[in-house]
């Protein structure tokens, strides 16, 4: 963890200085709602990613910069939209977009970071990135972008639903949250002049660690202490979202409490009582451990991957940190 | 009109051939809710400037289409964002999509058209199209995207204030929907290989086209019939928009009138006569005839500067046809 956490504090000053470069603009309004979550913190996990990859193949950080602030602004806009689509009202400790400056602008700030992530990806061309390369980089992040908005699509019909499968559960996620993971993981190898092969592994690297994060995740809006998530736990089955978790416990209870579970999950209106029991549940059907050993089967293959390439040894070692650090955290 | 025409029904079915082959996909609900406004119809004024612009300058429509495709998606795209912004609930004669779908799924659905624009622009490269004139469009398509979210947000502004200046109204028509005719024409450019000065010089002339389009279109929704325009006539007053029709007439009413005029503007709840009276009222106030003598003006200006381009005799004649269908339309 710690060469991963301080290579994360070196270039993290980097990053949010072009990030916010790029979100200078006018109407003052929509610019600042557009930075609103960007300033109130996050992890900057694809970004720095992103350079770690890059640097490991050989390019500078500062010519891989432009990428790695394309790929946080792609996700965060997809956290503004995501927060309007599912009646977020917190994330990061804030008030979301949507819920200070209402839906329209939050829409809109959504769009603008999402224009803003391809005008960073264009700015490689500035810094000497190779054209080819960057219109490669840049169909990657369109990928991403599509990709995204299908697995957001099948999250929320799986809210409609009560007999998702796990295994369509990992093809969302493996949508919503792996493919941005996977195309940072990629953009970052193929700027810096990496093989097929080598983007292949690390791509896969990237998209196993990415599976594995959004199941942690989906644990973490279980158990997770609420200052430290961010955001209201239990949120996920107010929403009904069918996380491995719910179908897991779906398929260990019995008629009567199945009934029961499911007549809290999805309800806007359940009370702190009937979260915490729903919450319960999930807790002792034993669903956590199973998610957890799962997501720790993924960060197993990522670490495979990452094994077959053939990256600098020192940046693999923060990868590994990367990939562990996933499964291990608390927010 | 006689050449425009059959040029735009020439290229109509390969635009649209690879906008539908770009929005296949799943899950079906959400690509077809991307294609809804799309199979509705529209002129696709956007990408056949951009084909015709490409062809002046000596490109084949085939290279060039991935291009259109990239611009009518993206108009598209800002079509169903901003339906949901204004609350319309019609548009080509067709419920809007939020009206159909709900406004998360339309929400998802404009960024999968904002996502395949991109991804569309980026397939220039699978035509043969060089890396360094890709980037270079690829950046307009950017750069027109960040601009119309500028416009649009400072359209819903205007919406509160009733002190907007002729000048601010340019400035917003000029973002939210002069941008993209430019990019439009400037790409065309871009891809053909054409110099710098003919960028410039194509690229006003679009500009300029593209401003004349937004005020006449502003027109057509006071005086337009309701079937050739797809939409409520006077959705613009009850949005309170403020377009130049609107400042013109504030700027001619004595206090009673002004008041009358404010009251309705805006209201989402005014009846039918009440809007027809604020019809009325504008009409009368010499509005209609201010602002499109305003319209001309900007087709002479973009007359001027297609004098200017070197581009094919032809061609030239066409897009003189363009800019004179813009204001002498009746949808």
């Amino acid at each position: 963890m710690k060469k991963l956490l301080a290579y994360a504090e070196s270039v993290r000053k980097d990053i949010d200085n072009l990030i916010f470069e790029l979100l200078k603009g006018q109407p003052q309004e929509l610019y600042e709602a557009s930075m609103h979550l960007l300033k109130a913190g996050g992890k900057r996990l694809r970004p720095v990613l992103l350079l770690a990859i890059a640097k490991g193949y050989g390019l500078d950080e500062e010519k891989a910069l432009p990428a790695a602030a394309a790929v946080e602004l792609l996700h965060n806009f997809t956290l503004v939209h995501d927060d309007i689509m599912d009646r977020d009202m917190f994330r990061r400790n804030v008030p979301t977009v949507h819920s200070i400056w209402g839906e329209a602008l939050a829409i809109l700030a959504g769009d603008l970071l999402f224009s803003k992530a391809f005008e960073a990806i264009m700015m490689l061309e500035d810094r000497g990135v190779r054209h080819d390369l960057v219109v490669k980089a840049a169909k990657k992040l369109a990928w991403a972008s599509t990709t995204v908005a299908e697995g957001q699509a099948l999250d929320m019909d799986f809210e409609k639903r009560n007999d998702v499968t796990e295994q369509e559960y990992m093809i969302m996620i493996e949508k919503k949250t792996a493919a941005l993971f996977k195309a940072s993981a990629e953009i970052g190898a193929i700027i810096a002049g990496a093989g097929d092969e080598e983007i292949e592994y690390i791509g896969e690297f990237a998209r196993n660690t990415g599976i594995a994060f959004q199941i942690i995740d989906d644990i973490l809006g279980i158990t997770a202490d609420e200052s430290k998530l961010g955001k209201p736990v239990f949120s996920d089955i107010r929403e009904g979202k069918r996380t491995i978790l719910v179908i897991y416990t779906l398929s260990k209870l019995n008629d009567k409490e199945r009934s029961e579970f499911l007549s809290i999950l999805g309800n806007r209106n359940a009370t702190l009582e009937e979260l915490r029991k729903a919450a319960e549940m999930i807790k002792s059907s034993g669903a956590i451990d199973y998610a957890k050993s799962i997501a720790k089967d993924y960060v197993s293959k990522a670490i495979d991957y990452l094994e077959k390439t053939s990256i600098d040894k020192g940046i693999a070692e923060m990868l590994r940190e990367f990939a562990e650090y996933i499964v291990e955290r608390e927010k």
